[in-house]
Order: C-alpha cells, then sequence, then structure tokens
C-alpha cells in the first residue's frame, strides 16, 4: 500500500433549506460585503430569491453565463467584477455558472460561495474551463475552488427528470474512474464508493414515489463525486467524452452517460478488485450488468447516435482519443480498445 | 441529512520505505533549506539515518522532548529555532515530539514535516498541547496542522507490543467517538468506519505471524484516526480520558484502551445506527461485545487500576467529569452515568 494523499480546504454546508438560511452566515464569515451573484438568466428568480435575505451584499448581477465559458464572457464577467469593485462571487447554477465564477477568481483570486443547482461536481474541484475559438483549454489553479459550498437539494426539485439522470450518472462517472486513475488512493476510493452508492439509490428513485429523499441522495453522491474527481483527476473515460464533446459539441452529461458503461465493461476483466467494490457499493452482483441496468431503468441514453454523433465522427473521434495515447489504465489501451469503446457506445 | 464538513489542507505520503525516500522532495517542494529536526534522545539513532539524505537542510537538531510539552521544552526549542533562524520544522516521532514541532510552528508559523513513529495521530491535526505548572492547556490552530506528513510502517516496527496496541486502541478510541460528537458528519463516518476495519485487522495480527502488514493496517488506521479527530472534535470519551490523565498522570494511550469499551457499551443502546456501521467495520456481529474481544485478544490494559489509579482517586474523577457536565452525547449523561462508565473500567 502505497499513496500520496493531497486533501483540498473545503468547506461544506449540506441540507434541504440551506441555501436560504446558510448563504449569509458564508458571507459574514469571509467577510464579503460587495459580491457579484452570478446566475444565468433561466435562474434569475430563484437567484432574487435566495439572495434576498443578503441583497444589501450584492454589488452586482451577472447574468450572460454560457456552457463552456466562451472567452467573451470570461472578458465581460471580469469587467463586471473590475468596474463593481467586488471582493467576492457567489454562483448560483450548474457547471456553467460555477465555471463563470472561476474564471473571475482564476485571474481576480476573488472568493467564490457556489450553490450549485445540478450534480456537476465543478464545485468541489480546482478545475477551471475557457473556451477560445470553439477550442476548449482547462487548467487546475486552487484559487478557482470555491470557499464555501452550499448544498440544497430543494434546488435541483426543477431540473428535468432526463437532464437529472444524466447529471447524476456524469456524477457517477467521476466516482467510476476516480477508481483507476493513476491519481487515485484508497481515500479516494472511500469516497467515490460512498457517492456510486448515494447515486446509484437516487437514481432507481427519482422517477418513482419518493424523489425527494432520491434527490437528496443524487446531491450527497454529487459532492462526493466532485471531491473524488477533484484528487484522482482524469483518466480514459473522461478523456474520450472530452474528445467527443469538443470535437463534436455532444451534450456532456449525456456523453458521460452512454460511454461509462462501455469503459467499465472494457476495465472490469483487468481490474476485479475495483468490480468488486463497484458492484458492493451499486448493491449488485456484477458491475458491469448493474451499472448497465442502472441506466436503462433510469432511463439515461443508449447511445452516442441518438446524441446526433454520425458514423464518420465516430472514425474521427477514435482518432482523435487515438492522439492522446499512452493513457495509463488498469487495462491496456490501444487504437482497437478505443474503438471497441466507442463502438459499443454508439448504439 | 444536514451537515457542515469543513476539510483540511492536508498532504500525506503513505509506504513502507517513504521516510527514507520521500522526505528530500517533501523539503524541496516547500523550499525549506534550514530545519530544525526535532526527535527525542531515544530516536536519535533513527533520526541521524532517516536525515542522512538531507543532512545539509538541517540547521539543528533538537532532542529535548518530553510528555505533554512542558512550558520549558516549549521555550527552549522556541529558542533554539530563533537562535538558528530556521525555515521549517521537522519531527520524527511519537505524539510528544510532533506536539514540540507545533508549540513552535504555533508561535512561529513555521512549517512542518512530521514522520510519526507511532499511532498517536497528532500529526493530522490542528490540536496542540502546552503544560504549565501540571496544567496542559490545549487549543487549535490551523498554524500547526503539519503541512507534510510522512507514514512509514517501518518506523513502528521497534514499537513494544504492549505499546503498540494500547496505541491503536487509542485511535481506535479517535475512529470510534467521531461516529458521535457534535461536529460528526457523512464523510467524518466513512473515513472513521475505515479506520476501524483498518485497526481491528491490525490490532488481530499484531502479535501474529504477519506483523508487517498488521502494522501497516495499524499506520492506515491511525493516519484515518487523526483526520476523523481532527474534524469530528473530542467528546465523552475524550473528556472522561482527559480528565483521567491531567489529574492523575495515567498513561495516555493506556488510559484511552482502557475507558473506549465502557463509554461504547454505555453508547451503544442509543445510538443503535452507530453500532451497528461499528459492528460492520469490526467485522463482528455485535460492537460493544466485539471491541472488548478485540481488546482482550491483542492483550490490553484491562482497567485503570491496572494503570495506577486507586479508588479515592476513582471518585475525584467522576466529580472532575461531572463539573464538565452538560456534554452534548447520544445518550443523556449525568453523574450516575459517568460513575457507571468509571467504575465499570476500574476493573
Amino acid at each position: 500500500m502505497e499513496f500520496l494523499y493531497t486533501a483540498l480546504p473545503y468547506r461544506v454546508t449540506f441540507g434541504a433549506g440551506s441555501s436560504r438560511t446558510a448563504v449569509a452566515g458564508e458571507l459574514e464569515a469571509l467577510g464579503l460585503r460587495r459580491v457579484m451573484l452570478i446566475a444565468a438568466e433561466a435562474e434569475s428568480a430563484l437567484a432574487d430569491e435566495l439572495s434576498a435575505p443578503w441583497r444589501d451584499r450584492v454589488a452586482v448581477r451577472f447574468s450572460g453565463v454560457r456552457p463552456h465559458v466562451p472567452d467573451a464572457v470570461a472578458e465581460e464577467a471580469r469587467r463586471v467584477a473590475a468596474e463593481h469593485d467586488v471582493d467576492g462571487l457567489v454562483s448560483i447554477g450548474g457547471g456553467s455558472t460555477t465555471g463563470t465564477a472561476k474564471i473571475v477568481a482564476l485571474t481576480t483570486g476573488l472568493p467564490i460561495i457556489a450553490i450549485p443547482t445540478t450534480y456537476a461536481g465543478s464545485e468541489m474541484t480546482p478545475v477551471w474551463g475557457l473556451t477560445t475559438a470553439a477550442r476548449k483549454e482547462t487548467g487546475v489553479d486552487a484559487r478557482v475552488l470555491p470557499r464555501s459550498v452550499v448544498y440544497d437539494d430543494e434546488l435541483v426539485a426543477t431540473l428535468p427528470d432526463d437532464l437529472a439522470v444524466a447529471s447524476a450518472l456524469n456524477a457517477m462517472a467521476h466516482c467510476v474512474e476516480s477508481f483507476w486513475t493513476p491519481a487515485s488512493n484508497p481515500i479516494v476510493r472511500l469516497m467515490a464508493g460512498e457517492g456510486v452508492r448515494a447515486l446509484a439509490e437516487g437514481l432507481r428513485g427519482i422517477r418513482g414515489a419518493h424523489r425527494d429523499a432520491a434527490r437528496e441522495r443524487l446531491v450527497y453522491g454529487s459532492f462526493l463525486a466532485g471531491m473524488s474527481f477533484a484528487a484522482a483527476g482524469s483518466g480514459l473515460h473522461h478523456k474520450i467524452c472530452h474528445a467527443l464533446g469538443g470535437a463534436f459539441d455532444l451534450p456532456h452529461a449525456q456523453t458521460h452517460a452512454v460511454v461509462l458503461p462501455h469503459v467499465l465493461a472494457f476495465t472490469a476483466p483487468a481490474a476485479p478488485e475495483v468490480a468488486a467494490r463497484l458492484a458492493e457499493a451499486l448493491g449488485v452482483d456484477d458491475a458491469v450488468e448493474g451499472l448497465r441496468e442502472l441506466g436503462r431503468e433510469a432511463g439515461a441514453p443508449r447511445g452516442l447516435r441518438e446524441l446526433g454523433l454520425t458514423e464518420a465522427q465516430l472514425e474521427e473521434a477514435v482518432g482523435i482519443v487515438e492522439a492522446k495515447l499512452p493513457i495509463e489504465h488498469p487495462a491496456p489501451v490501444d487504437r482497437a480498445a478505443i474503438e471497441g469503446i466507442l463502438r459499443g457506445a454508439f448504439g
């Protein structure tokens, strides 16, 4: 047993209703008096409501959020933050909203309070992303890690079921891949295993009679998924999804949801111990079949074709991932392996 | 499910031999050129050996380590650090050695690299202690948390079996109590459960044929115990042991080892979910009986009387703990409860 464990300084408030009760205290604890409140247009009413108790601390609102944080959005957000001389950032929204706050923090060092409304997990990572001329650049910087995260499962109640399932399976992918990346370690696997358990429970219940309890499990699982991903970094699965998302603009969460069972099926025979732990966490006998069944039951998207990928693009995707070789993985990864996974995921 | 989770910024290198291979890199990563190397007289040869590869970075050695960090030791250690204008501290030893480094860091802010040789767990906490005129003062300060910890199970190989067992049960107490302190949360319970599992495995093997493997489990468990204690803080068990240790100078680890089963027996009926998780982690049907049996098998000390406590002191101890009431706990704690636990632990 040999490992390196690096723990990030997190502060997380978790609980139904906490987005209404905890944020004022977090602003006070961080000494923030003039924040920029970042929320997409679609979440404008929610942002009004949540910020009511600390309205006097909002110096300016920013709603120009776009997927993948285009550089024009980054520039505008930074300009507005500077113009209003803000001392902090509060983001209310999914990965793109958190990502906008991060891109401002990257150059300004402003502290972020993140209030997630999806299962993206970005709020637990020091990873930022910026898209310039259709090319997404990503990086890791401690300054973009939110100083405080407030998880409130009431906020995900309005997510449409299909999106909730895809977003939860994206979180599942963070957990699963955390078992085998080069930076994985026993503590990450502990958190990732708990995340798999919570996400599986939540996915089984999300379309059922106990949706509130299911949502709570999913938020808890996405928190663990974010922490796991932050510590374990990305591996084969994320490289494949990143290639597909970057080149063909496939929807992020759905792509992860489709690809994951195929990467797991490829990996499991070479990592029987991981497969056993995943099976136990999923509450099934066989991890590969269990994950597949979980996606089917939850109504996950079935294939990349369904997400809009063409046969020609599939071939191109194989080449893009191949260009990233060598990829450290429990099973040796070559062009044939990549092709097998992508053909399987095509559907 | 409602909780607050605060994660400390840890950097932990774990593995057999890492005290020989990893420290130079950690010094370099922290930019340390002139450290004070703190190690007790008894560990002087070990300190020579481990520091050989980075001898040129040792500005001065300090060996005046004493249990509970008396104020005279603190003053002397701080004076030596200042006199030699050191830029960091490396501690090689158990809780008292780490504690000496911490007391220097408390006033100077000097970064610590800790290399533990017992299962004390202090290296994972921001808790410092200082004894003035036989009164131990403790506090919490982020500056005393080691910046880097190097765990090497080869270093605990020389611990006498009885001490190893007591030290491991002290770590077990950190884990067990983490399940029910007011600051406990699901992430802490996850780490503490893993700690209980590892410590139980290690304790079962420490006097057997596979001592190396057992020691590795114990070091891993003590690392988890330290993290759990740092996050969950202290509760009834620690308040009892602190009272006994402070007033009657009972040996620290042994006191924890003796008292823990009695606190658990008192608590389990009021916290059946905790008892079930502990039983699962201990690999037994019943947590209370399982922990008792584990201590018996491992040859733990049996009672406070055996540790030197008198009947009159026992009565006095009840009063000292009673003075700390109210204590938040799953079961209501009053004088009778304290008396019951202490009488049970008397043996």
